[in-house]
């Protein structure tokens, strides 16, 4: 059956996985957990006023917002932060920006903060990595704290990942080269050996730039996020990566259980 | 039914699990396997010879070469190595003492290291710990390297775990204070609320002056271990801990079932 796997990736002996926005549907959860939220908690203002806000929007600036902030950071502008510090100073920028200031109480605030700790998983996450597992070994790798990624494996019953990285323990976030080149030492593997697989382009260009195996997993609800990356911005070698996608990523699937086919599980 | 939880440990939310001789049977483990590679070995050199080697003894001091290496390491007297590096280290070390020099080969030799991968959990182990999880955060705490625990949980089906703590983050061994301590902050829980869980006492004790709740857990094949405590200098504080076992630990059990009726799951 080997084979049958795509040449550039026939070395690889362990996936490194992106979470938010690859394992787990952070935008659809959010968006309707705020939007819950917010109906339940109408009756202290005016409804109406609630109701019309666009937390489909809300949810992105959050995102955005996170994005924008650990790009300063990696450009030594800024102190590094737990996601979940980072998510709850945010939030609190971003219920001025709607008008909604105290409308929640402290408690409430923080239990919107951790309704990142229980994000949903795509459908195809658990069976697609599970089938993975047979062969290879699956490794979250993420920017979110260990508090984050514990309540999040708990909540979706992620059984299927060997091990789970968190930037935590480096205090800088991806794409930071040295996290890259410590997991593979880690796991006693060269990079060429190691894949990443990410919904995001620029966090595996940063990561084949170091000899990693790129896995580009293309989701239908990130097609509105390209906004968000112009916001970013990233380096880019000069002579690096331009063209087809086919020369820019070692692979691309539509979702988990076509990576698992091609890898022959 | 919590009501029902020891006074000293209702606070608890979360265990942190030493691993080689608390979680999984290093001992049985690697003396069958080291003699039933020796048999098969043994035509290579007089078959009398090899069969004669007591295998019980040489996987005990395969371990007290850990010990005594963590301790000097501890003490500023020796630099950090992974748990694999100095197992291969201590491997070579002793088949010169056992005489069986040039008997295995390189590859060899790898692969009775990576029996440390390989080893089989305790049969409380997982019903214990998966009762555990219904209430409580579940991670391992080890000074082996994530490669080492990575394939230990894949081999031994370890899912019961929430995280797995790997001192290699810290380039240091426990005891430790740092680790510890860090372990609680990403938690978010503070030391009273995170019990260790292990068969070592003087393990136990360093965690006890940080102020984490101690479980002492009572392994049978520990009885025959006085012998190596003994050789490891550990430093005690002069006031602390004498006198009888329920005043020096929070808890003592015999098995994770026991554990986990105490904590009422």
């Amino acid at each position: 059956m080997s084979s049958d796997i795509p040449d550039s990736m026939v070395e690889v002996k362990a996936f490194l996985y992106d979470v938010f926005g690859t394992i787990v549907d952070w935008r659809t959860t959010l968006t309707q957990e705020l939007s819950s939220f917010a109906t339940l908690t109408s009756t202290r203002i005016s409804n109406q006023t609630l109701l019309n806000k666009d937390w489909h929007s809300f949810t992105q600036k959050w995102r955005n917002g996170y994005k924008l902030y650990i790009n300063s950071s990696n450009s030594r502008n800024a102190p590094f932060l737990t996601v979940d510090s980072l998510n709850e100073q945010i939030l609190e920028n971003l219920i001025t920006e709607f008008d909604i200031v105290h409308l929640w109480s402290d408690e409430e605030l923080e239990n919107l903060v951790n309704l990142w700790h229980n994000l949903d998983p795509y459908k195809d996450t658990k069976p697609g990595i599970t089938r993975l597992g047979v062969k290879y070994v699956n490794a979250i790798l993420s920017n979110a704290n260990v508090k984050l990624l514990v309540d999040l494996k708990r909540s979706a019953d992620l059984n299927c990942f060997d091990y789970m990285f968190s930037a935590e323990f480096w205090k800088c976030y991806l794409p930071n080269s040295k996290v890259y080149l410590d997991c593979c030492e880690m796991l006693n593997l060269r990079p060429e050996q190691v894949a990443i697989v990410s919904h995001a382009k620029n966090d595996l260009k940063n990561a084949k730039k170091l000899g990693l195996k790129t896995v580009l997993l293309q989701r239908d609800d990130y097609e509105d996020e390209d906004e968000v990356e112009e916001i970013i911005d990233y380096e880019e070698e000069p002579n690096g990566f331009g063209g087809q996608a086919n020369h820019e990523f070692d692979l691309i699937i539509n979702d988990f259980e076509e990576l698992a086919k091609t890898m022959a599980c």
